[in-house]
Parts: C-alpha cells; structure tokens; sequence
C-alpha cells in the first residue's frame, strides 16, 4: 500500500526521508546517512546585491483588456482631470507643457503624459555606497526592500508601542544583515521619539552609517528631501550624485486625483538633483477608487502617468518609477484588508501597464492586516508577495515586517518575511535544465525501487539542492514537542536576538562619517525643534 | 503629507477607510456611512459546484524545455524501465501492448506510452448524488477537494490525537458545508478506531450519507475497491455507474519507477468499471527522485504515464488523472518541507507536461510542515496553493486541512484553507472589464479628491464587491484588543464549532440509505475484523 502519507510517516518517525520505506526493501541506507551529515555543514551562496529573473511575468490582461484600461486613463486625464494643490509653479509648468489648466485643476490632453514619460529611463541604477550592493531598478530586475511608515512596532517580548530611533536602528541593522534584502528602505518606522521637524537626519544617517545598501529620503518636507541630498552629497560627493542616482523616494498620490504640495515639492527637489522618485497612488479601493479592479486600474494609471510626467518635465531623463499600492476595504466596516484576490489582480495588471509604459514598477510587498504574526499575516503577505514575484514588480516596498496593515513594524514578521523573500529568488530563477539539472544520470544510476539519498549526483548537489528555510519547523513531532512546542513566530524572536546580538556596522571612512554628524548637528542647532 | 500610512490609521482609528482624509477636506460622509451599514448584510451569492478559470495558467518551462522533460521521460520509459511487481497480469498485458519485460521491469518503447494514453479523456464528469455538485474535471476547471490520509487529528481544545470514524465523519460535515469545496474527498483522516479490513464500508458511507458532493474511494486493497463500486450501484444504480463515473480515487506509485499489486489492483478494478484513478508519484525529492526540478520532472513524467497508459489497458476510455504530489526534502534532516520554491516549479512545469499530453491534472493543495496552524503553516500552504491554481491544476487534494507534513488533519486549518479557497475563485475569474466593471462613471460622479464610498456605482456593487474573509480580523486594533486579542487560529476554532452545531444532513432516499447500511452490515458479517 502506497498512499500519500507513506512517505511522511517514516519521514517523521525516523527523521530520514524516504529511507525507512526503501530500508524495508532491502537496501542500505548508509550512504544516505553519509550525505544527510555531510550536509549539516552551512552551504556557501554567495550575495546577489538583486534578482535578475529567469522566469516569465505572469499576465491576467489581454491586449484588448490593457488598451481599455489605457483608454480609460487618458479619458481621466483629458475629461476628468488631475489636481494639482497650492502649487502654482507646477501649474504654470502644465500650461507650458499643453495641458487645460482650471484653477488646480490640470487636463491633460490625450497622449501628452505619455509623450513626456517618454524621456523616463526604462532601467537605472541607484547606487549603494558599498559598490557590490547597488541595485538595477526595472527590466528583469527585482529588488527588496523593507517595511515603510509604521508609527508602531511590535514585538513578542514588549508587545505593541510607539517606534523609536533606537527600534529604527534595529530595523535597518536588520535588513543589513538579511541576504534577501537588497535595499534599506526608508522610513522602517516613525521614530516618534524624535521632533518631526529633525527626525529625517537621524533616520538618514541610521541608513548611512549602520547599512551600506541603498536607501530611501526624506518626503515629509521639500526642505527635508533637500537635506536628504545635501547628506548623500557628502557620502557620495556632490558630483557623483549630478549624474548618479543614490536616492529613491516615495511620493504618494493624494487619491482620487490629487496631487498635494508637500508630495510636489519633494518630488521636484529629489528629480531635478537626478535622484530617483516612486510616483504611487495610495489607493483603498472602495473608498479612494472605485470598487472594481478596472476602475482601479485606470484611475491608478491615469494618477501615476500625470506624476510621472510632471517629473519628466522637473527633469527630462530623471529616473521614476511607477507605483501602485492598492488594497480593498472592508463594505462593513469600512477598513482595509489585504491579501484578498483583487488587489492582486490589481498588481498583476498594473504590471502590465508598466511594463507598456517602458518605466519601472514598484507594488506589493508582504502586506497584511493581522494585528500579530500569525496566520493570518502569513496568509495575507504570501497572498500579496507572490502575485508581486510573478507580476515581474521591479521595486518591492514593504518586503518585509508589515504588521497590522502598515500601523506596526513588527521584528519576527521582519525575519519571517525575509526568511519569504530568499525563497522568492530561488523560483525566479527558474528550472535549469543543464545535463547536472536534467539528472538522467542519477535515475540510471538509482534504478526502480532504490533510493537518491546517497547518490553521486546527491553528494555533488545537496549543498545548493533546496532553499533551507531559516524559519521553518521541519523536525520530527517528537522533537518539536521536546523543544518546547514553538510556533513560528517564536522561533522568529530567537533568530532575531541572534541578529541584532551578532550586528556589526560596515566600516565607513572616518572622515565622511565626522562630516554627516557635523552636518546633522549644525542643522538641528540652526533652528527649535516642533512636531508639524 | 500623504504616506503609505495615512489612510490606515485614518481607516483605524475611525474604522471608516480613507474616509476621515476626506472629511478633513470638507466632504460629509453620511452616504459612505449609509453604504457600509447596508453592506453589513449579508451578500448572496450563488453556489458554484467547481471553477472556471478565465486567467491565463502560468507557464515556467518554454516549448525547448518541456521538450527535454519530455524526451527525458520517455528515456526513463524504454532504457530504464518501470517495476510493475507482484502483478503477471499487468505483465501479461505489457507484453501484448508491444513492451520489453525483463522479469517485473516493463521497457516501454518510446512513444507507446503516449500513443496508449491518447485514449482517455481530456476531461469528464464526476456525478455527485446531487446533479447540482457534480464536477469537471480537465479543462478550465478547477476542483477543490479536503486532505488527505492522516492518521491523526489535531484542534485547540483537543491537542494531537488519532483520528476515529466520529472525526471523519466532522471533516465531511465541515468539506459539505464549505462554499468554497467542491470535492468530499476521501480519508479525510484515517479513522484508527476501526478496523483496518472493515473501514472503509464507513468511510464510504459517511460520505455518501453526510453530503451530497463527489467522493473518492477505498485503494488499499483491490477488494476494499470493490465494495465501494458496489455501495456506489447502491447510490447511483448499476447502469448509471457503469456509463458514468462517479469515483475518483488515488493511486499512488511507489517512487521511483515502482508500481505495487494493491495499487495495480484498485486501479484495475476501478478503470474496468470506468471510474477515475489519479495517477500519482508521490515524490520526496531528494529522496524518492533527483535533488533537481528538472529531474524530478523527467521521473514523475515517466512513472504517471506508464501508470496511466495502463489504465487506459485496462479499457480504454476510463478517466485517468496525471497525478503530481512532489516535495522536497531537507538536506540536513531528510525530513520532508513545504512550501518551498522547488516543489511549486515542479508544479507550474508539471502542469504544462499535463496539459501537452491531454490529460487532467493533479497536484498541489494547501500543504505545509507546520505542526500547528501558525505563521509557517499558513506561508507554506499559501506557497502551495497559489501556485496550484496559476498552475492550472484541475483536481487539488489536500486543498484544505492538511498540518504536519500530513500526518495530521486540522479542524482549524480546515475552515482557515477553506476561507483561502473561496478567495482564489475569485482570482481565477480574473478582471471584469464590463462598463459596469470598467467604473468610468463613478470616477466621473466622484471627481478629484472627494471619495467613492457613497457614490451610486458603489452602491450598486457593494454586495459583491470585494472577497469577504470568514477568518481575517479587519477590525481596529482597539475592538481586537477589547474582544481579547484572538489570532487566526483561535478564531478558526470558534467557527468550526459553529459549522458543526449548524450542520444538517442532506436528504436521501430512505431506501437507499436501507440499502446502503444493510450492505454493510452483511459485508461486516462475513469475515472477522483484522489491521492488515
């Protein structure tokens, strides 16, 4: 008798696999225990600074289906009509450039947002100051970043409470260590300890000096972007930075069809210095767009091509990227949820759209609405990161520690979710089919009835052969329950501990490293702290 | 300023989605107010007996690649060779059809295989009792049907024990009762109490007495096959069943490239009375098959189509499913992991190797490791099933229920896989492109900066708007906190309860359900109870 949970029972009950079942066929299982030790030992991968993917993207749209939403996009945009609050300069910039200014309200002729978007790089770099981890943002390319906005963390052991710029440090000390994690982010949470007109300099100088990845600027301020440049000047050099992007920020539309001052004004100082900027309408449909997935679409397309354009004529060739973030509310109560079908309907689409637009993309993320991690944070956040792999998402926000739908930055949620993300670079690389990975050897070899436990082509393999889960429970039950009944989450806190206790700061020059604190401490003496 | 966290904490604080931003801006939101409060009841929605895909399946492996598999398998067929043992009929019949038997090794010569398995159908009906749940299956269907095989059981009052005929009979109930599941399955759990040799006869009958969906039958010995083919004559009438199918049951081969008599036997006896056999290697990867995708592929190739090829040997026409059950193994313990990228690439390709041959699909299925209903256990099944419907896998075992490698059935699982099920209908409906779906009229009514909570077009739509979660807490953090900070699984636990306590029984033909009862009965009679 062979039925599916043969092979699992034995598994379990011997912790070997297979084996038991070909044991009482008569066949030794030595060798196989030779390879399961030899594999104890740590395999050697080697640090991709992103994923360049070998697997196609996967589309829900026909060509018939994205041609409506298009349409329906310039329909918006030249009928309906996109506005653009207290910010004369950008009206007078849409004037010039064709559109029908009335009052803030700018209408955009059809054809015109594309026709600027044109000068958009399809692929750029932003570049890390640790060479080996700048990242390619668009194309095939796919990178990861962390937990954006949250004014809470979590943790098993203090449970829910404010942020603070020490939990920020951690955060980013986290995603430094995480081999999965391309970038730094940017805000991992709101370091609420800290007065809201200074706290962007500590939380730039955290990205700069405990991680050398990428990271994100300040938004909260046209002054505080312009601080966040002046800062990566001095890390970068100020001539390096005319010509290279080393920011990338993100600029959140106001929807439905707003584009507000504070967003504006950041986003001309960080295009016209060349640095990269996330034009993405924050989107609940529902209540902000409507309650399809098409309406969503084209609303979501019409408001980015209108914000991406505008910073092609900041500065034509300034690098952008087309953002999405759509979630769907709750008709009872009227809160958003996550993880549910349409909004990754929406994100496989948008894709689409970006791709059509020949600009990068950013969505998605680990999202979810769980107030811990539990299953249904899980559920949710592979709900939402899967469709963003497949959907071929350039640039992943929130790939990690989102909790309680972006109010909390949770720690174990962080090294479950990177724990996701390492698994997602292995699928996007796709099946290889050279002769090692066609095996017909190793089935010649092993013949009907024996075992691949011990192999040739196992022993040459084993070291690379699976993704090992740093999470994961997959030990016998006997042993689970010896070690205490632990639960996912559980094992994540230990393995944070781990984390934060073997920290250690990449080296940075002594000299660049005096100039920034100079710089943060001449600004914060130059004017009193206040919380707007 | 506008982050990604704004509408959140908005949503909330207010329980009122982006509304509050709106409000702030000077809209009044008594309309949205008046939506949500209608949206609370319930919406209706019809009863689906399985799903039509109108997404695209997503596709790993190129035509250049898929060939390779295929001609790899092939190669497996003639040079290598499948055992058929203790079986000198299956022999017999190997030999006629042309084969190269060497003692139990069949050499099938290239192509034959094929050319044998062109016979059976692309897809076919399986009749349930009630004509309004029989399902497709092949094709654009997908059909969901519970776990699996195992022996124990596992719920938060009751911890881990060993399943009885009382939990099966509760997994039924529940598999009846859940919109979202299409199938009866068949060993929910293994139901230990009884005896080995007898309980099948109530395994058969609960499912044909406790609900009116599609089932499966007994494997584990030809005869138990037998029996359920006479109780379902008892159900279906004996001409209906001999025209029609109306069993689908598992067979398993025995990896790698072994076919076993009690196997060989149920498929037999269930392919000459023209029901359906799943034709499966169930595959440890690692283990029971290279540690590479690709070889994976070539060998579950080979061993589902000897086995399938054999069916249609036995009559040509039977349906016969392409099985895939494949996982991998960890490299340091042996132990079996889910959820991991190299099982759902074998996944995606196997189904495309399905689809190539004309032939239905099995695989997948809300599978993990996890020893409770946590973080891990929900990533992983997630990490399963998305991949199972992109994949376009017609028949999913272990679709919900399945914990601990599946050793174990979950209650709480269960109604949590079931929630997860519901939402992957509405994934694979894909993107309403209707002028109703399309929305341009609301965000015409709506305008820029005010919200689509009160609008016409929402209130027309809210019914079926969004995927509604039965377990997710959307609530504010506050309300979770105040109804005492239950996570998924305890909430899980409490509508378990209640699905059972609402369970009522289908109605049946008493003569039947005599009938039924009195075959039992006699059959138990007429030999003494054994556990082999």
């Amino acid at each position: 008798m062979t039925q599916d949970i043969d092979g699992l029972m034995d598994a379990t009950a011997t912790g070997g696999g297979g084996e038991e079942r070909h044991e009482r066929r008569g066949r030794g299982a030595g060798s196989g225990r030779d390879a399961r030790r030899a594999a104890r030992a740590r395999p050697k991968t080697a640090y991709a600074p992103y994923i360049v993917r070998r697997i196609p993207t996967f589309d829900v749209l026909s060509e018939e289906g994205l041609e409506i939403i298009e349409a329906n996009a310039e329909t918006i945009l030249e009928e309906i009509g996109i506005d653009f609050r207290d910010d004369t300069e950008a009206l007078d910039m849409w004037r010039d450039a064709g559109a029908d200014v009335q009052g803030e309200r700018v209408h955009i002729p059809r054809g015109l947002a594309r026709k600027l978007i044109a000068t958009a790089p399809a692929t750029f770099t932003q570049h890390a100051r640790n060479p080996e981890r700048s990242v390619e943002i668009g194309g095939k390319a796919t990178v990861f970043a962390p937990v954006y906005g949250p004014p809470f963390v979590r943790d098993l052991d203090g449970g829910r409470r404010y942020a603070t710029i020490e939990d920020f440090r951690n955060f980013v000390k986290l995603a430094y260590q995480a081999p999965a994690m391309h970038h730094s982010g940017g805000t991992v949470c709101e370091p609420v300890d800290l007065p809201v007109n200074k706290r962007h300099l500590d939380m730039n100088y955290a990205h700069m000096r405990y991680s050398d990845k990428p990271f994100m600027g300040s938004v909260t301020h046209p002054l505080r972007a312009l601080d966040t440049i002046e800062m990566a000047k001095i890390l970068f050099g100020a001539e390096f930075l005319d010509q290279n992007t080393v920011i990338t920020s993100l600029i959140n539309a106001n929807s439905p069809m707003v584009w507000d001052s504070t967003m504006l004004g950041a986003l001309k100082n960080y295009a016209r210095a060349n640095q990269a900027t996330i034009v993405t309408p924050f989107i609940l449909a529902g209540a902000m767009s409507p309650v399809t997935v098409a309406g969503t679409l084209a609303q979501t397309l019409a408001e980015s091509m209108a914000g991406m354009a505008f910073a092609q004529m900041c500065r034509p060739g300034a690098p952008v990227i087309f953002g999405s973030f759509a979630s769907s509310i709750s008709m009872q109560s009227g809160a958003p949820t996550f993880g549910t079908p349409e909004p990754a309907l929406v994100l496989y689409a948008c894709a689409q759209l970006a791709r059509r637009l020949g600009v990068p993309f950013r969505s998605g993320g680990s999202l979810c609405g769980s107030k811990v991690p539990d299953a249904q944070a899980a559920f949710e956040s592979a709900n939402t990161l899967l469709p963003t792999v497949l959907a071929g998402v350039n640039f992943v926000l929130h790939a990690a520690g989102w909790l309680e739908g972006g109010l909390a930055s949770s720690y174990e949620k962080f090294v479950m979710d990177a724990d996701q993300l390492g698994m997602m670079k292995t699928m996007l690389e796709g099946v290889d089919l050279s002769e090692n990975g066609q095996a017909l050897d190793a089935i010649r070899e092993v013949g009907p009835g024996a075992h691949f436990l011990g192999c040739a082509h196992t022993q040459a393999n084993f070291e690379t052969a699976f993704y090992r889960s740093s999470i994961a429970d997959n030990n016998t039950y006997e042993q689970w329950l010896a070690e205490g009944e632990r639960d996912a989450a559980t094992r994540a806190s230990v393995l944070v501990k781990r984390m934060l206790n073997e920290y250690e700061a990449p080296a940075i020059d002594p000299a660049v490293d005096e100039a920034l604190l100079e710089f943060i401490a001449k600004k914060k003496a130059s004017f009193p702290d206040s919380n707007i």
